[in-house]
C-alpha cells in the first residue's frame, strides 16, 4: 500500500478540492462522507446550533447557493460559481445595487499578491463580502453594481468526524486536523487526507499499544466543541496528540511544540525530525495558530504538538487561493505521512524496561558476546550496543532516553532489546 | 512632585553632609530628626550600651566635641573642624605631645590618592587616630607634636529610624539604609535620601499591596540588632527586600543579588534592571559589603538584594573626602529613585492569575479580537497579546515569568490582565 | 615514606611482573600471597568452581605447567617459557602434529603492531591457542608444526583479597583493583601496587571517617561474585568507590564518571583532577571497560569512579606485549597515588557545617578580623575568606560545594571551617 500512498492521498485532495467547505454546513458533511467511504468506523456527529461549549456557542449554520457582482451591463465580474474564495465564509443574504465606494467597504484584496484572491470568513459578526485579486478590483469603475448573495443562516448543526481505533490500553493517541476550509490544499486538505492515510495504516496494525482517537473537525470551534463533550475522558486518557495541518508541500519540515515543550510527544516529535528528515525549522509554541491552541491551553493542558510541512504563516500563498493543488504534491503527502508514522511507531516502541538480573548477564552464553577476547576484535564492536542498553535499562530510562545517552537510532536500540527480551535478560518495567 | 524629586533629594543631602555622623552619638540622632521632618511618622528607637544582639553587643556612645593636631608652633595642621573625616571613628581621648615617629602609628593617608583623606573606623577596639590627605603628611617633620582629641566613650544608646506604612496585606518589602558614616555623599547620604525620597511617594499611593519596612540603621551593627528585635515577625513577613546605598551618582547602575540569587526581588531587580536602565553591572554575592551581608546570611536568610549606582569599592572616591557632594547630582539621585520605584511598582502588580475558562474564550465577543478573519490585518497582531497572555494566566506564572516566555514588557502584560479582569477572563490565583 | 612511595610501588611490580596471572590459578594466589607480605590484615578468600553469582558460575580454575610450539627439526619457536602472553588463557591440552594452515586458526599477531604479543583469553569457551608477534608468524612455513600446551582445566577455587580498614564510621569507601592479567605493567600491576600503597598511608592514619573496603579481584568474574557475596551490606554502606586501573605511567591522567555521574565521589574526583594536576581526559561513561561495569550496573548502582593515568584502549601497548615495566615508571605510579590520595582527603574532609549563630559573628573578637577599617587594608583580605565561608555554612552546602561558590581552594575552606570550629562559630550539621 505504502508503496503509492502518496498518490493515493493525493487523489483524495482532488476530489474534495472543490468542495465549498466552511465551520459548518453541507461542505462539511459532503467531506465528512468521502472520509467515511475511506473509513468506514468514522463516525460523524452533529451538534445543534445554540450549543454552549466554554466560553463559546455553536453559531447558526450557513448555506451558501450562489453569490456574483454583476456590473451594470449585466456581466458577472465577480462569480462565487468560479472560485468559492471570492465569497467571505458566513457572509449574510444581499440583493442591492451600489456604489464602488460603498462596495468598496465589502471587497478584500491583496495589493502585495495582485493575483490571489485572499480567503476571508466573518463567522460571528454578521456581515458579508466579496474577495477578489488586486488585479481583479483595479478595473473596478466608479459606478454601480448589483451585489447578490443567496444564503441562509439559520438554526442547524455543526458536524465532525471521530475515528477511535482500539489498542491493547486504553491510553490514547489524539489525531486531529480540520475540514472547514473551502478551496485550498496545503492549509487544510493535506492535513485530512494524511490524517486518513494514517489511520489505514493503522487499522492494518495488529495489537498496537495505544487505542487512537482520530477527529475531523472544524477549526477552533469544533476542537472547544469536542472538548466541552470529551474533556474528563481525554485528560485521563490521552498520553500524546498531533494536530495534522500544512502537511503536503514539499519545502519544509516543521515541529510546533505543546505548551510546556517537554511532554512525550514533544521528546518524540523532535527526535524524530532530527533524525528521520533532512532539516526542519522548530518553532516556538508563541506560533501557534491551529487547535493545539485548545488542546494546550490552561485547564485543557493536553500534551499535544503540530509536526508539519511548510507551516500556516509560512509561505505566500496561505490562505489565498494560490495554495491550491499545484503547492501540495504526492511526494510531499508522502514524506509527511512517513514522518507521522515514524513518530507513531516510536510513540508504539517507547517503553522503560529494567535488567533481570543485577551486574553485566554473562551474554556470551548467550552467543551475545565473543567469547574469545582479543584487543579491538569486530565481535567486541558488534555487541558494545547489548552491553550499553543493557547499562540503563534500569527501570528508569525509555528507549528515547537510553537512544540518546549511548548515541545510537531509536530502532536500533529498539531491536536490541528485542534481543535481550528474547534472551529473558530484560523485561518491561 | 516627581519633576522635581531629584533636586528635593540633592538639597537633602545638602543638609546632612556636614553632620558628622558615626555608629552611634549625636550625628546619627540629628540626621534621623531630620527624616522624621520629611516623615513624620518615622519612630526613632535607642538601644542601650551592652545590648546583646547574636554574637554583638552595642558599644559604648560616641561623643566628640574637637580634635586637632599643633606643632610647636601651635599651628593647628590638622583640624576635625575642617572636615569630620580628618578623625578615626571612635577615637579614644588624647591630650599628649609626641613626634613624628609615635605620631605616624596613628596617621592615615592614601599615597595612590595623594589628595583624598580616607575615611577609617575603630569601633570595637579602643584606639585613636588621624586621617590626612598624602600631601600634608609629606609636609611633616621630624618634631614634636601636640595631639589632642576631646572625646568620650560611654555608656549610651544606638539609634535608628523605622517608617511601617501599611497595606492592604501583611506581606512585607524591607528597605534598608544606614546613617553612620560621616560627610561623604555618595556613600552614605545618596542612600537615605533616595529611601526617603521612595517612602514619600510610597506614602503618597492608594491601597497598595505590601506592607513597607523602612528603616534607616547605623551599618552591621544596627541591621544585626535590628534583627535581633524583629526576626521572627521578618522572618514570616518579608516576601523582598532592598539595601539602599551608594544611589546617586552618573556613572553606573549595578545589581548585588541576594545569596541564593533566585528569590521574587532577584528576578524582578534583574528583570528592572535589564528594560529600564541603559545598562548595568551585574556583581556576585561574593561582591557584597553592606547590610545584605546580615540580611542574608545563614539563619536569617531573608530575600534582600541590593541595587545601586556605582557600588561601593567600586569608584576611586569611596570612603574618601573626594565622595563629596560634587560626586551625586539630582539626576543621579532621580535615577536611582526610578529604578527603586520601577521595581516596586513590579512586584507590586506581579501576581499569579488564571483563566476562567478551559480553551480560548471567544474574545471577539469582547471586542478583544477582530470578528472578521483576514490574513496579516493589523487587528490581529494587537490582539495577539491577549491571546498570548491567556495561553500562561495557567495558576502557575507571574506576571514576570509570561513576560518573559511571550517576550512582551512587564508592565504591557500587566495592562492585558487587567483588561482581561475587567472581561471577567482571568482571576486571580 | 611517600618521599619514596613511587621506588617502593616501582619495586613491588618489578617482584610481581613475571607470575603468570589469570582469573584462577596458582598465579592469582602467588600475588595475593606477595600483598599479604605488604598488607598482613588482608584476607583470601576462595570461591569453589560451579558457584552460582548471579547470571554467571565460577569457572574451573586453570593450571598451566608448560606450552610451546616445535617446528620439525625440535626447535621450540612460540615458548610460554620466554612470555607468559604467548599463551591464550584458559587454553585446554594438547599435543598434536598440525600444519600451518590448520595452526592459524590458533594463532593471533597485530600486523599493525608486528614487533608486539597480543594478550588473548577464552575464559567460558573452551578453546587453545597461541600468540605472537606479526614478525614472528611472518617466518613460519607451510609445515608441520608440533603444539604442546600442558595445562589442566579442573574444579577449583577463584580467590580474591580483601582488606578491611576500619574507620570511625560504618560508612564505606571502596577501592578495588585486579589481579588476573600475566605479564603487562600499565594495564594490571599498576592498579595493585598503588592500591598496596593507599592502603598502606591509609593504615597509617590516625581516626579515619570511613572505613575502607579494598578488594583485589579478578576482573568481571571476580567482582561480580563479590558483589553477589557482599551485595546487601556495600549498597548499605558504601558512600563512593574507586575502581584502580592504568594508573602507572606518565602520559595522562583519565577520569571514568560513574553511571549517573552525579555523585559524590564524580563530584570530588573531578574537583581534584581539574585542580591538582595539569590537565587529564574526561571519559564518558560509554568508555568504560573495568569493574565498574558491575559496580554502576542497573541494580548494583554504586557510586563507583574510576581515576586512573592512561585510561586502557588509549595507549598503542594496551593488551600486548609492550606494556611492560618500561610503560610504567616510579614517578608515574607516585602521580596516581598522589591523585588517589588527594581525592580520598577530600572524601574525608568534605562535610556539611553551619553557623551557630544567625548574622556574622563578629569576627574582630576573635581576631579574625582587623578591628581597624581602613579602605583596601590587606588584612581584610585575608579575613574575606573567613566572612564568605560564613556566608554559606547554611547547613545544606558541603565544603567541596563552598569552595565552588567562593572560589578558594577546598583544603583553604577546610582549614577555615578548622579555625571557625576552634573558635566555636560554625557547628558540624
Amino acid at each position: 500500500m505504502n508503496k503509492n500512498i502518496g498518490q493515493t492521498m493525493y487523489s483524495w485532495a482532488e476530489d474534495l478540492f472543490p468542495i465549498c467547505r466552511s465551520i459548518t454546513g453541507p461542505g462539511v458533511r459532503e467531506t465528512l462522507l468521502y472520509f467515511k467511504e475511506i473509513l468506514p468506523d468514522l463516525k460523524i456527529y452533529s451538534v445543534p446550533t445554540g450549543t454552549k461549549a466554554f466560553d463559546w456557542t455553536v453559531p447558526n449554520e450557513w448555506f451558501i447557493q450562489d453569490a456574483y457582482i454583476k456590473d451594470r451591463h449585466g456581466n458577472k465580474i465577480i462569480d462565487f460559481a468560479n472560485n468559492n474564495l471570492h465569497l467571505v465564509g458566513y457572509s449574510e443574504p444581499i440583493d442591492e445595487w451600489m456604489d464602488l465606494s460603498a462596495l468598496n467597504d465589502h471587497l478584500y484584496s491583496l495589493p502585495d499578491q495582485p493575483n490571489a484572491i485572499p480567503y476571508v470568513t466573518s463567522y460571528y459578526d454578521t456581515n458579508w463580502g466579496f474577495c477578489l485579486t488586486h488585479r481583479q478590483r483595479e478595473l473596478l469603475k466608479k459606478e454601480q453594481y448589483h451585489v447578490v448573495i443567496e444564503s441562509e443562516l439559520k438554526h442547524g448543526v455543526l458536524n465532525y468526524g471521530e475515528l477511535i481505533i482500539k489498542g491493547k490500553t486504553d491510553e490514547e493517541v489524539l489525531l486531529s486536523t480540520y475540514i472547514c476550509h473551502p478551496s485550498m490544499a496545503n492549509n487544510e486538505l493535506s492535513g485530512p487526507v494524511v490524517t486518513a492515510g494514517i489511520a489505514q495504516w493503522i487499522n492494518s496494525l495488529k495489537n498496537q499499544r495505544y487505542t487512537y482517537r482520530i477527529v475531523f473537525i472544524p477549526e477552533t470551534i469544533g476542537s472547544i466543541v469536542y472538548l466541552s463533550k470529551n474533556l474528563k475522558h481525554m485528560k485521563e486518557h490521552t498520553i500524546a496528540g498531533l494536530v495534522l495541518t500544512c502537511i503536503g508541500d514539499d519545502r519544509d519540515y516543521s515541529l510546533l511544540p505543546s505548551r510546556s515543550g517537554d511532554t512525550l510527544i514533544d521528546r518524540v516529535s523532535s527526535y524524530a525530525l532530527n533524525h528521520y528528515v533532512k532539516s526542519y525549522t522548530r518553532y516556538s509554541y508563541l506560533d501557534r495558530g491551529s487547535d493545539e491552541r485548545q488542546y494546550c491551553s490552561p485547564g485543557i493542558d493536553l500534551p499535544v504538538c503540530s509536526i508539519m510541512r511548510t507551516k500556516y504563516h509560512a509561505y505566500p500563498e496561505y490562505h489565498t487561493s494560490l495554495d491550491d493543488l499545484s503547492l501540495i504534491s504526492s511526494d510531499g503527502l508522502k514524506g509527511g505521512f512517513d514522518i507521522i508514522k515514524k513518530t507513531i511507531e516510536m510513540l508504539e516502541f517507547n517503553q522503560v524496561y529494567k535488567s533481570k538480573n543485577p551486574c553485566e548477564p554473562q551474554l556470551g552464553r548467550y552467543d551475545l558476546y565473543p567469547t574469545i577476547s582479543v584487543k579491538e576484535s569486530k565481535e567486541y564492536e558488534l555487541s558494545k550496543i547489548m552491553v550499553d542498553v543493557l547499562a540503563y535499562t534500569d527501570g528508569y530510562n525509555d528507549i528515547l532516553e537510553i537512544s540518546r545517552i549511548i548515541c545510537e537510532d531509536f530502532f536500533t536500540v529498539h531491536e536490541a532489546i528485542k534481543t535481550l527480551i528474547d534472551n529473558e535478560l530484560v523485561i518491561l518495567k
